[in-house]
């Protein structure tokens, strides 16, 4: 049977701030590599860049109805997250549903299904990352689980954990990890920054990450066009 | 062997506006959702959206000549539509062919195929949706049916009938329905505006549809995050 | 074992700005509709319109150590091209490589894999074109081929040919064939030309191209609506 | 709301198995290359081969409803048609259905759908053609049309077309037209019989269908590897 | 840092035994409709039946280095489970890995990756569930983790938990779930055992079910064909 | 102006039979990991394999008139080798084709397109490697060139190149290289025979690669379950 848990617990909104001005990339890789949504998944309009907290909702294949549940649920700072239990294209979300969850400080929404209105909510300004946009309407004959763990576009999310949406994707870090995942990003921005500079500058990564050595004892062998490639 | 259907009726052009107003996903609701086309046809520029009476148009793999000779039949506020014969993605349409549909009031474009020239098709403002953009040429050696009912991107549609497309996709109404399908979209946006405000205010779906008893009957469940979920 | 061929011939630059001026489609057409690449190829902007001679890297999945290494190779006016040895969808490049291509010269990507970073290569208008956007990381563990012969999505490519990307997606010219491609792209140019403004009069493809006796010897029937189609 | 239209009409039996031994590729060729449904529905099983009545059957995406109104519709010589309305690959069909179907004479299934139980329907030997095979169960919510028309994998189908199914695929005849189908495809039968042993004893092709003057005329040119391709 | 976890715990063979008894099809429904992997994961031969312990491992993109290691915590009635950091199609198991692995009593293994040597794991008779059969060789630079929790082709699973797999697909039932479910698979196999003899004597699913009154009052009509559809 | 090159070389049968009897895989591991073709080119059955000269053929969209060209080119000991000049999936071949190819020693076929009548071409133990099975027919208006390179399924082909085929897929081998690839096949043949034999018997990869110290090396650490992982 479905059920809906309340009360679950948040991530502070400073560290969820502060991973979302890190973005997906420099996040994904101060994780380890790690808890990137399948690439399927992309931003209804571009520039678009939000962080929140995961509201989870588990959907039935063409059935919206836990999304309505979902809502009553909502916190400001969350970010709605939409994974079906088989896949499904449909459009789950529209303008109303995104009334109504901006209303409740809800930031934006993660589908692994389809989105429709999606001129009303560009112009709304309301940031969906989806799987297709499909105009494709939906019912409400079977409620699904709502703030429970799901997997959705391939990464298991738990209610409460960090959801970093922008142009390049989502990706998701865990309640537990946030803090570490920040400092780490945040080092990353930092050591990244005077090496864009250099490399603006024209300096070659082969030096700068001093690679050569490391290439010549992989067997990468220079020759010149004239020998004959 | 191939034919061409001269005379062929159309939609009165208020159905046909009246009907581009409402949009593709309310449109598709008032239909009792059917009429929407394959979700991975979409525009090549965004915002679009037209509404108009189908010029369709049978095409061989790689090859666009019965589009030329649709362009005969057109008339002021037909949309274009293009279905093959067996799946293709060459460019079946690029900015002469443009130029010459626009000079016989074509308002756009719909194709089960690819489309080219889409630098030249956006600074025209000529608005296409298609499977796929892609360069690639076609030949003109086997001519394809025109003004006749075609399959395109899954629906069924005579010539005539209204073609609505925005943002969101391409929704078909049959001629016969047109009148009716409008009335039902026009009530359905008039009930929408004020859910909307009331969405937007703050009302939970779950009270303005009178959810909570139908969710309940469904052995829907609240539970507390702290006694473990 | 991976090598890297030094001192690779380019094509000359004004070919290579004549047949960017051009433009993808012209070009295609221009060579007897070969050179293009897949249509899953796009830019990550638009509109987005770059010619170059094409720098080859071959990478393998996961790994985008030979970036690095082409960058040394590249010379202003180049294109990068890349190409993993099997198929892969992670992000082998992002605005700090973006840099570094810059600062040598480089014009652009196109990459048979993903790209990560857009929100930041879209402020530097740097244009990649790639099979998808993805932040996933790569390694540095497998150096692949630089400046050597690549099939990269379906076309062969040596270096020094030259690359022409737009929003229409890419296609390739053969270094030995750039100047009579050219001249048969601006010979066709000029015919659009004509051709563009007569249909734009109304002017009907069916005359100006003189098909209907073709058409007609092919068995195409022109029937009334009336008689019941 | 859903109807379930009784006493369709079905196409005589000998028709049906008439167009059953052509098979797929003969029977699309004799109707002028129509009726084919998209490449990606596949038997579940090789060599199988069937024809019949078609009974169709729309679903709601994730509800395999209808598909047990339909069976009370079935025929002896039917072949049930599933055709959902937004796109899904859930399991819609099972063995106990198969069962159920069987006893009612149904000879076999066309699926745009996904498929289950495929181990004990193959040794049932009742044979499916699907898009997937998928064990995602179905739910009993929402009731769709049952022999009304419908848009199954790209084409049009009316109750009593005749659907036949084998290793290539699937294609469909409509009543009306399914006496001159068999008539066309028996007479491309016999001839393709002689042009086979022909064929089979070396003759070429080219002589045989009479192609080289006109390959001349299309600029078909032949050149000696020596001289330098 | 890549880690091996040891000693992880395993669940009941008896139980693991009557899950694969019971099949795909019947343990997911049995579970709620959960657990179940995407639909392109296939097996290599049909038809196949296996059920064992998982034994995860997560591999980086054309890398397959973790499986050796995994080999080593191999138990017998195991199944290996491969899930890639990216999304990649290289053949990350061949006829030596599934030596070692048999060698080790390994009953099988899921791959959201390539195979490859499948003419030789058939004749081995060692089943494999995979995304595609690709020959592409991997490499041997970035150790994965062993025994950790994975995301494979959609679904969360631990090491222990149990995997089934046959020719509709693969199933994970959660290790502590195991005899919950099984008494649920075991419960619905006996109830289908007399349906489907009830089905194949002739009676509707709609009688059987008790449908006939909830259709009505979804608002199900019967027309006749002759008073026109 | 299409063009059919005659008396294009071949490889010697000895070298071509050799590489067939590796098979793909190890061949492809042979030669650098190079030469696969992309994964969705399959076999129509299984088991399948053969090796020979490739007999290339570029075919127009829908268009299948080459292969007739071709087959007079054709010599015993050829593959057919079909690369289409945009993507298509109609079936360029089908038992009347290969009636021919058979009577002039053709051993089989790779087309990057869809192939027909399987249900016969399996019969007659006709081998054909297939992007899709799909009935649908082809015209003979458009020729395309006979025996020159082709980029086929993402790898560029010559006549007289060596195509090896079996379950796993196709890879091709340079005819320049044929004699070095063989040398290296049955080395890496001879190796793999010794190594199969040990991991049966239960040695670990991990023991017989000698990879212990190398993985430490990358950070592979080995922990407790009880420990908590």
């Amino acid at each position: 049977m479905p059920i809906v848990v309340r009360n679950t617990p948040r991530t502070d909104p400073e560290l969820v701030d502060g991973l979302g001005r890190a973005g997906v990339a420099t996040v994904h890789e101060a994780q380890g590599r790690t808890g990137l949504l399948r690439a399927d998944i992309r931003p209804i309009f571009r520039p678009a860049r939000i962080a929140g907290n995961a509201l989870t909702c588990a959907v039935a294949p063409g059935d919206n109805w836990s999304i309505h549940v979902a809502v009553e649920q909502a916190q400001p700072g969350d970010v709605l997250v939409v994974a079906p239990t088989s896949p499904c294209d449909d459009g789950y979300l529209g303008d109303l549903l995104a009334e109504s969850l901006r209303a409740r400080g809800v930031r934006g929404a993660v589908l692994d299904t389809g989105v429709r209105d999606v001129a009303s909510l560009t112009k709304m300004g309301f940031a969906v990352w989806s799987k297709v946009i499909y105009a494709q309407g939906t019912v409400k004959e079977t409620p699904g689980n709502v703030q429970t763990p799901v997997v959705c576009a391939g990464v298991l999310i738990h209610p409460g954990d960090v959801v970093i949406a922008d142009d390049d994707g989502v990706v998701v870090v865990r309640r537990e990890q946030a803090k570490d995942v920040l400092a780490a990003a945040e080092a990353r921005e930092a050591n990244e920054a005077s090496k864009r500079e250099r490399l603006a500058n024209g300096e070659l990564g082969l030096d700068l990450y001093d690679m050569r050595g490391r290439l010549a004892s992989k067997g990468l062998r220079y020759v010149d066009y004239a020998d004959g490639s």
